[in-house]
């Protein structure tokens, strides 16, 4: 299956419009990483940046043509705005940025409403049609191939089609050869969306491409709509980053473009890496992935309901809208208080434990699992606690890389107003007995502390380990929550995510303590990377 | 503006499938605030769960029944299935469960591909179209109204067209009143799924209703789809919990079908409602709220771009979709509903505190509310931590009913596995100081203990005084919800709601210590007690 080549674009705008999300400061050097990814990927087109306006997107343009940027399929674009209302376009130093950039491709943003001509360009139709001409114009004699970015399109073209149709004009005839509607604010919804576009082509015959912000959660099925109704160049982000409520997801997009409308839009075996590169962009992003996302978020195929899990087993494709492995994603069978055997060895299977074999440790996990749930523990979200239960099962387990003796910790509100926390702990670790006592902001950072400094000496690897995130929910004492019962008699379950750097993993801790809960939690989090640890030596 | 009453349904199935998202345990208490919360933004149906199933569901209907939920407007819906194969329906107990719910409304899940029907319930066709007749009559011939949830429709009915029909045909001879397409695996598309839904209204003439799932990321997109193509009733959850990557959000059904499509499908003063609502059901699911989100999120009006900066204050509606106070949000950083001075002078009368007379202490009272949100703290489910603030402004408090002087807990786990918790208060209350000492199952409870120890000879109303619930947020330093970052570090939120027999009320904590975060919420709770006890006097 050979791709649809330039009859088709998928166009990235990550590195530009995905930036504008809130929280969001790529590097340079985050940027070119990204770039790396959307390449390997095989997208048409990446959308670097706005040089002359952003240093840093200058810095990034300078470096990338430099040599540091080795684009095998895609390529780069830099994204500018039309000359200024008055002035030369050899004259503006904002459009000469983007011939110095060195970007083989231009993607110029220009107002297709009139409103927004005059009040934020502050000037009229005629000259907004010159700057849009002149610049597409020297551009393209200048060897740069040029996209037309036709901001606020559709509300422009719903309050004066004329104009905003004339604008598309301006850049085509100028030499543009793909002109982009833009829903900027984001307002559209399918069906509509979908007979502007097909009424732009008929009347126009451009070519015509899409760019969708998600304020009304309909980004996706905007972008799908207009390719349905001719449109044959999509702007997405990676993950939907972008301003607001966001930008068209181009994992999404892509998902559905290739498995729902059979085309052929990425390289052949690019879409079973959309789930690896959607959680490596999310990283360099220094965004939590969104568990839910479609196609390749960690629950996109996860399935709770107990009664089905034999059924699933049997015909899994009967419950999920497609293989995840096709996006490079995963079926998750979630552990819950109906567990039965088969979604037991499905989840066992995951995790690379195999169960199979040995049916009496899988009937005695079986027990323990329903056992520790009716208890209050909770499995759904600690797959590495998990594993620790099922390898125990299997005796696969070594001893545990230390033991405790005691523990304790006291927290302090003093007359004076000082609050303060303080653990002391008393382990067994490498043949010692060692002591150690640490202060923290609360009590379980204090017991951290106060671990870390007892084990570290003795388990090197024990460095790299570093606390990501750390969740706690209230149960009633019979382990199902809190019910006008419990208050503070409840039982406690934390969640502790833990990272290596590498590798992420989640364990469960569970007592009517918070604290021995999290205790619980933490030792099992360090037990995970001894088995791991010592697998890999 | 009158809501459409009747003709046209927002149904919202947050409670039962929305349960299904990962993560998401609700307790029978939170279910019954979260079925007060729908009522109150005046959806026309509440999916409660289903009873005899899940022995929670069971205990929320009876609950509901015996009068602790008071609907205004809302339809409470049990969910349930047909018969089971071969048995006749007066002897099926999970059918007799739906009637002893009490539930005015029941929707009824029928298989509508015969894939599903061979492989997971294995029975025929034929007997299948009876399971569905049957059970709906017995039903409709009970007094219930009847909604069939058609799962798996849209592969159903491209798989087998004719049979698909027929299990519609079965609900409705039945006496079903809405056919409800369900998109369970949510694979479909906004033009492919309207087409199914324009073709089954015109075949059969039945009413249609339409369930989507979100796994092409067009759920929303989806559902208007249908509405477009002549569905009259909305299957929704709030904030799209559900199963894998979700159900249609509600709030963005909801605003796009108002904002977008013109129909009053919510009451007047609802729709300026979203917002809160949406905060304040991801509290009760203790889930972070998707700071993105379309309409609700606290980035939905968000702009981050500099160029654009001084047009938007000219002119923000060229550069938002709608007015973001029509859906009660904001077009700033947003750091809840209340963070200006109308809404906040709003709420206050909404808990008896009147702000009006008194401009300086509204100014003082909505400076006092941004800075502690931005340290964290939330007062969007903790309205009596928000009275006593309100109040504290007017000058209208008396002096507490009691002061701290210091507390001390003590956390042992000791050598022989033991683990205790002790804590000691010394408060000053009745003009004397008292100190108290007391064990309890966790640092928390230790501490109420010994507070209690310490009052209750003075404060005769604190024995009537429990607590109902307690939950724990784990926040970035910074006061955002973690984001992968804080680890045992961060700052920690805690709710607590109390009651003293008779009413409930919610306080709220905040500190980097949990102990000291629940001591702020605990003291607060007393407090508010305190007011209402004199005020009763």
């Amino acid at each position: 299956m050979t791709t649809l080549g330039d009859s088709f674009h998928v166009y990235d705008t990550t590195l530009r419009d995905g930036a504008q999300r809130e929280g969001i400061t790529y590097s340079v050097t985050d940027k070119l990483q990204v770039a790396r990814l959307l390449d390997g990927l095989g997208v048409g087109f990446i959308e670097g940046g706005w040089p002359g306006a952003m240093p840093k997107d200058t810095e990034f343009f300078a470096r990338a043509a430099s040599g540091e940027l080795e684009l095998s399929s895609a390529k780069l674009v830099a994204f500018g705005a039309t000359r200024k209302a008055g002035v030369k376009v050899q004259d503006d130093p904002q459009v000469r940025a983007l011939l110095d950039s060195q970007a083989p491709v231009v993607t110029l943003v220009a107002k297709s409403d009139l409103r927004h001509v005059e009040r934020a360009l502050r000037t009229d139709a005629t000259e907004n049609l010159a700057m849009v001409h002149d610049t597409v114009k020297h551009l393209v004699d200048n060897g740069r191939r040029v996209f037309l970015d036709a901001e606020h399109f559709f509300d422009g073209f719903a309050h004066d089609p004329d104009t905003a149709l004339r604008v598309l004009e301006a850049g085509v005839t100028g030499g543009a050869d793909v002109v982009v509607l833009c829903d900027t604010n984001g307002g559209q919804l399918p069906l509509g969306l979908a007979e502007v576009v097909a009424d732009v082509i008929a009347r126009t015959g451009f070519r015509v491409g899409i760019h969708c912000q998600d304020d009304t959660s309909c980004a996706v099925a905007n972008t799908l709509a207009a390719v349905q109704a001719g449109a044959t160049h999509v702007q997405c982000t990676a993950n939907g980053y972008g301003e607001r409520a966001g930008n068209a997801d181009l994992f999404a997009v892509v998902g559905n473009l290739v498995t729902k409308l059979g085309m052929p839009v990425l390289p052949e075996g690019a879409v079973g890496e959309l789930t690896r590169v959607s959680h490596a962009l999310a990283e360099i992003a220094n965004i939590a992935p969104d568990t839910h996302q479609a196609y390749v978020g960690s629950s996109a195929f996860a399935h709770k309901a107990g009664l089905h899990a034999s059924a699933i087993k049997v015909d899994p494709l009967l419950y999920n809208h497609i293989d995840p492995e096709v996006v490079g994603n995963g079926m998750k069978i979630l552990v819950t208080e109906m567990a039965g055997r088969a979604s037991l060895e499905l989840k066992g299977r995951e995790l690379g434990v195999d169960l199979a074999a040995n049916p009496e440790a899988l009937t005695s996990a079986v027990r323990k699992v329903k056992e520790l749930e009716a208890g209050g523990w909770s499995f759904e979200a600690a797959d590495a606690s998990l594993e620790l239960l099922l390898r125990d099962e299997l005796s696969e387990l070594d001893a545990p890389p230390f033991t405790l003796e005691s523990y304790r910790v006291v927290l302090d509100h003093r007359s004076d107003g000082e609050i303060g926390s303080e653990a002391t702990v008393k382990v067994h670790v490498g043949g010692e007995r060692v002591i150690a006592t640490a202060e923290g902001n609360g009590p379980v950072h204090a017991l951290d502390g106060a671990l870390r400094k007892a084990l570290l000496p003795h388990l090197s690897w024990l460095d790299a380990v570093k606390l990501n995130d750390y969740k706690v929910r209230i149960l009633s004492g019979d382990g199902r929550d809190a019910d006008g019962a419990g208050g503070t008699e409840a039982v406690t379950r934390v969640l502790v995510n833990s990272t290596d750097g590498e590798r992420e993993w989640t364990t469960v801790g569970v007592h009517g303590n918070i604290v021995e809960a999290s205790w619980l939690a933490l030792c099992d989090a360090l037990a995970h990377k001894a088995v791991h640890a010592s697998a890999l030596v």
